[in-house]
């Protein structure tokens, strides 16, 4: 088989990146380095004998996933119990098969989960504890749900319930304890808390040297979400979509906005429908249909010829991509820093 | 204000119908009334002071969950382990706001947790026993998993597992004993067993007589599903949309087929990017999109100006409207008979 097209890796980190004062530059040079080892993981398993788009984002995201850096498997986001409650998703572009996981607490790696769901339960979409106890079926490592844990978490969960415990002093009637009692039509179930304590998400896309594309994302949701809650990064067409000819697109910001617009799929179906290049499929994704709901977005995505979108309209987007000479780009503000050949 | 839009309200029960021979007379005669008591009850709910599409569609689904006909909350199939796990969803046209839980237990009425979800609890979807909990919290009513069962999903479920254990015998390597199992490609993990055996949801579409969609699904999955699997029912975009100005639809049919290829959504974006209407949009998406699966599909949808579709490709599906002369129609094969005025 002819190679007829330059791989292309490209992966995000989150839109919930803190302000560049909130991060040593000891911690920012790890997050950099971070990205960029997912980068060349998701590289090295593309460029493999048999590999391809699939394999790439999978290692793309289980190197996010085993980082502290991002909210997704180690270093997740805490539920308001103090637990952690995982989601992830894959889509294969060549046959739009997909799998997925939601609220699984003890699969190390999410995402290498919801490849097993799509390749080998008949299933898209498992959940909950049935899913935890299909990955251990399926040999994938297990651990308990502490593992997940990093100081930064709980000092972030406990910032934000003392934030909320202010709130509701505050204003005891108007504004409502929990985000189960939030009122109807408010953005989401904690105003006043910034992306960055909220929102995370780790992603990845690729298109591989056959033309094939894939997706794939990985939550820990948001820091005190509710336990059960579900974001937009297992839902195929919100968090994920990939689609041979078309697009690949991973999603991070406030899941519910993203769930009811089905984000990643309406980008797709601009491109198809609508003729429209992803990147002016983006722009109008961003500034005309989410902009009213003001909150955090972005996503990054290639389109069939390679060419990388990442959007955002936060302080910044943990990122990255491997170039068409090979050269390795992270960055998590305005500025890409170069990291060297891949 | 005006009456600007004369008010339709669509609903189905399934595209697994059972050949007509499958079930008596005076069964058949019990399911053309329980639709038309669904669409009674919808309209009513529209009509009355303050009452709109949103209304309609959970009042219509309410109706279809409490009949023992239908596979959604009272007669739901039954998952391999013998007891329940329930998903629904809603959306406003309005808003686009929405609401879903997925894997619930003991909801009596799952569409009416969806609604909750969406108005009170900050979040889209609500998963498993925390999604419980929060329809306990909501002050839902809340029934034992044992109120679902009916004598006929009991004698289904045995009729599968014979027939797997006779599939599982006849080629012990080749075909896997669990769903769990499943090759990887197969349109799903019960192959061999008939539409009615397996799928059935319920769904109202509506549009009031302000102009403003609502949808609403209802799912107890598939007989002998695994514990833990979430079908496109409660998943915003694949198996339910609304939006005003475009379309309402509720779909029915194997759902990890309608996950991948986002069905709902996907209709209303050929409207709104290739400007197809929704009857153009249906053909292309059952003939072209879903036929190379093979797998039972249907859906029932309206349009802006309140032009119903009911397309699938199964044998038959239960289905029913009230028409411009406020006539009511139910059908469950080809023919639609008149139940009397509204």
């Amino acid at each position: 088989m002819p190679t007829t097209h330059r791989p292309v890796l490209a992966l995000h980190g989150g839109c919930g990146t803190p302000a560049e004062s909130e991060l040593s530059p000891a911690d920012w040079r790890e997050v950099h380095e971070h990205l960029a080892q997912a980068l060349r993981r998701g590289w090295a398993a593309m460029a493999r004998a048999g590999g391809g788009a699939l394999d790439g984002v999978e290692a793309a995201v289980v190197a996010l996933e085993d980082s502290p850096h991002f909210n997704a498997g180690f270093g997740a986001a805490l539920c308001e119990d103090g637990t952690h409650e995982l989601d992830a998703s894959i889509m294969d572009g060549r046959t739009r098969a997909a799998g997925a996981v939601s609220a699984v607490r003890h699969l190390r790696n999410p995402v290498r989960a919801a490849r097993a769901v799509m390749e080998r339960s008949g299933c898209v979409l498992l959940t909950g504890a049935a899913a935890d106890a299909f990955g251990r079926a399926q040999g994938l490592d297990c651990v308990e749900n502490h593992h997940f844990t990093t100081p930064r978490r709980v000092a972030a969960l406990k910032k934000l319930r003392a934030v909320q415990a202010v709130q509701a002093a505050q204003a005891a009637d108007a504004v409502p304890a929990s985000p189960f009692a939030a009122a109807p039509g408010r953005p989401g179930p904690h105003p006043g808390i910034t992306e960055a304590d909220r929102h995370g998400t780790v992603g990845a896309v690729a298109l591989d040297a056959a033309g094939h594309l894939a997706a794939a994302t990985s939550t820990g949701g948001f820091n005190n979400k509710p336990v059960g809650r579900v974001g937009d990064s297992p839902v195929i067409g919100a968090g994920t979509y990939a689609t041979d000819g078309l697009a690949a697109v991973s999603c991070t910001g406030q899941g519910e906005v993203f769930i009811r617009h089905v984000v990643a799929h309406d980008l797709v179906a601009q491109m198809r429908y609508a003729g429209r290049s992803l990147q002016e499929a983006s722009r109008v994704m961003l500034d005309e249909t989410l902009a009213p709901h003001r909150v955090g977005a972005g996503w990054v995505a290639l389109d069939a010829l390679g060419r990388v979108v990442a959007v955002f309209n936060t302080l910044g987007m943990a990122r990255g991509w491997v170039d068409a000479a090979g050269q390795v780009w992270v960055g998590t503000h305005r500025a890409m820093l170069p990291m060297g050949p891949v």
